[in-house]
């Protein structure tokens, strides 16, 4: 059996939904047994997230949860509906039906338990399935959402408790790239790429796939296929590191819409830190990455990049909170973004670095900040060369050159 | 305690949300306890059924309970959140979270059971709490609707089960008239009806309510208000016919979009009747009214009124069966409409009758078909005198200066 999951432009038109369901109707007639689990039609959770923002600046996040799975409710049922009609038997189900159970946590539940009883009792009838992507039910029966990428996520963990063979996901690109091909024009497609290094793309600024998602891929080990729902081509396999060919860098990301916040000269005690990034949690603030550098004796300097829509927030939980750990101040910058390169063979490689930061110098892009993993090396660099710096890497890295060994569906 | 109940047009926009929140909260202050039953926002429901249409035309029951059962989500967790920003706690509940348990009748169900275990926790703890219209649940877990009217009924029978005290009808019209204002310039407002008439009424013409639930309202002896959302005046008070002043007539109605098909000189025979509404039924022909008229020896006529959009198939399925029933033929005409009076003083008051059709002849307005029951008089004319003919026996009746007993809110 399979799992196909749908996202939001795959789905935006009833036209679309009809072309979907021609082409899971040919899945089933492939494999013994076809879940699919869809997204809102096209933007329409960012819609009815606009019509609660309508009502109030601040909505209660349990009436969120049960506005928004209204939008996979409709596309759910019209997915059955378009199935049936080309003779294909479909039942919908909703995250509850499905039997996927989550904490309570409104609007980023996560699953803590899949029963799909119901879904086994409609595979075995010989129906395709159609299930609701990014919510579930909590224990208290309340209706709940998963965040971000929650859809990949509903998909990934149903094919890994129904024993799926696989999971395919299905949007409106041809898969995964060396670079954004917006902003390199000889990225390459990738047809295949590793778990880990998937990871760090997601994580890094490849908005195919949720890192969330590929993180549960890789711990269950189940198969993704990343595809184009608009001309079904083969896209790129996501699959364990160890079948991989050996490859340095897989790939360049980057970012704009990050911004800075220092706080300066810090004295060194413990706790310090503690009450600092309480107070920007405080304030909800999202933190991306910290740095950490060494000022005068005894001092440090704390960097934190926030996205750019909360530097203000993120600036004014800093400042109330300078006196009380006796900082020198507080500094914010939004003129910034980051560049990384992303590659599960560059903890194995000298050089890798020096390769990038030279490749940068060469072309005279100044390098504020670096952080890196074992796989990945972040550049945080001006806003204004992030475009430059991705093809310079890109090209640096050979990475329109390089082939990969390809593999059989 | 009080229910209230919102319509789509009273819900058709955040602005409208916003303002129907703050006359809840109102209501909120001046009682106990507070249920409000919201419709989908204005058209919604319709532009669901219209998706459903383009991806086909005959989309699963079941299926299509599913998307439209989206509709209410959506206008009840922003009611919610509109009432929470204004201080008001709310907490919002589906047809199922509200335990209104129903039959297997997909698109109509009927209401077999309510469990407001939730409802009544949330009331005690003196939240509003607002419930979906129109939706409900099968003993099997599936989600059902309750067809036209459905919105009101869900209103009407949880102010029953939880012992409202009334059951306020909140819509986009002043409430209960003696004639459509549209056709009638000097239709006056009921201030109250008896359940009895506005039956009536609603059965033969008045869109105001179903008369589905004034016969729930009227069996569980639940006053109902019609009343404005957007001007919030007193409106009709729907109540006991005892505590009616008696009036011959109440209100005038009428009707355009049926048609009628007659077979002609059917032997009067055992079972013949059971052979043509079995064919109808077939052919989903939802009957409006039945005459049957004796013509040559031994022979009779059957005439039934059919909504106008059905006169095609119901000519199909009389044609099918009248070699059969040895019928001599079968005739359809769609040039027809409805005028009738309404009133629970008629059958105690000789000659209403008379002064109807002596008031229409006067007019020069021929009668067709009549149709009779204890409170009510149905009168089939030639459509393009019907509105004619609501005007003519408004004033026959003397309903533009009637004044009835006003009763306090």
């Amino acid at each position: 059996m399979i799992v196909q999951k749908f996202g939001g432009t795959s789905l935006a038109t009833v036209t679309r939904i009809r072309e979907v369901a021609r082409q899971v109707a040919q899945a089933r007639a492939a494999h013994d047994a076809v879940v699919v689990v869809v997204s809102a039609m096209g933007r329409q959770t960012d819609e009815l997230v606009a019509l609660a923002r309508g009502i109030t600046t601040e909505p209660s996040r349990r009436e969120l949860d049960m506005l928004l799975t209204a939008g996979e409710r409709i596309s759910m049922s019209l997915m059955s509906m378009a199935l049936n009609a080309i003779g294909t038997p479909a039942i919908s189900f909703t995250g509850s039906q499905s039997g996927i159970i989550t904490d309570t946590q409104h609007t980023r539940a996560k699953i803590v338990a899949l029963r799909p009883i119901r879904i086994d009792e409609e595979l075995q009838r010989g129906k395709v399935v159609i299930v609701a992507g990014f919510q579930g039910v909590s224990p208290e029966k309340e209706v709940t959402t998963l965040g971000r990428g929650g859809s990949d996520t509903t998909a990934v963990a149903l094919a890994a408790r129904l024993g799926a063979k696989m999971c395919e996901i299905f949007t409106d690109v041809q898969g995964v790239y060396t670079a954004d091909p917006r902003i390199v024009s000889d990225a390459r497609l990738l047809s295949m790429i590793s778990y880990d290094e998937m990871v760090q793309l997601a994580a890094s600024g490849s908005r195919v796939l949720h890192p969330r998602s590929v993180d549960l891929a890789r711990t269950y080990k189940i198969p993704l296929w990343v595809r184009s729902s608009f001309n079904w081509n083969r896209g790129t396999l996501v699959t364990d590191g160890d079948k991989m060919e050996s490859v340095v860098v897989t790939g360049v990301t980057s970012e704009t819409d990050i911004a800075k916040v220092a706080i300066k000269s810090v004295p060194d005690k413990p706790g310090v830190a503690a009450i600092i990034f309480q107070a920007l949690a405080t304030a909800r603030v999202n933190i991306k990455f910290i740095i950490q550098s060494i000022g005068e004796s005894g001092h440090k300097d704390i960097t934190v990049l926030v996205p750019s829509d909360q530097l203000s927030e993120a600036l004014d939980a800093m400042e109330s909170i300078v006196d009380h750990v006796e900082a020198a101040g507080v500094l914010g910058e939004s003129d910034i973004g980051r560049v990384s390169i992303v590659g599960a063979g560059m903890a194995m490689t000298p050089g890798v670095a020096a390769t990038m930061f030279e490749a940068l110098a060469s072309h005279g892009i100044n390098i504020d900040l670096i952080n890196t993993s074992e796989i990945r090396i972040d550049c945080i660099i001006g806003r204004n060369r992030v475009a430059d710096a991705v093809a310079v890497l890109h090209g640096a890295f050979g990475l329109n050159r390089l082939e990969r060994k390809e593999s059989s569906p």
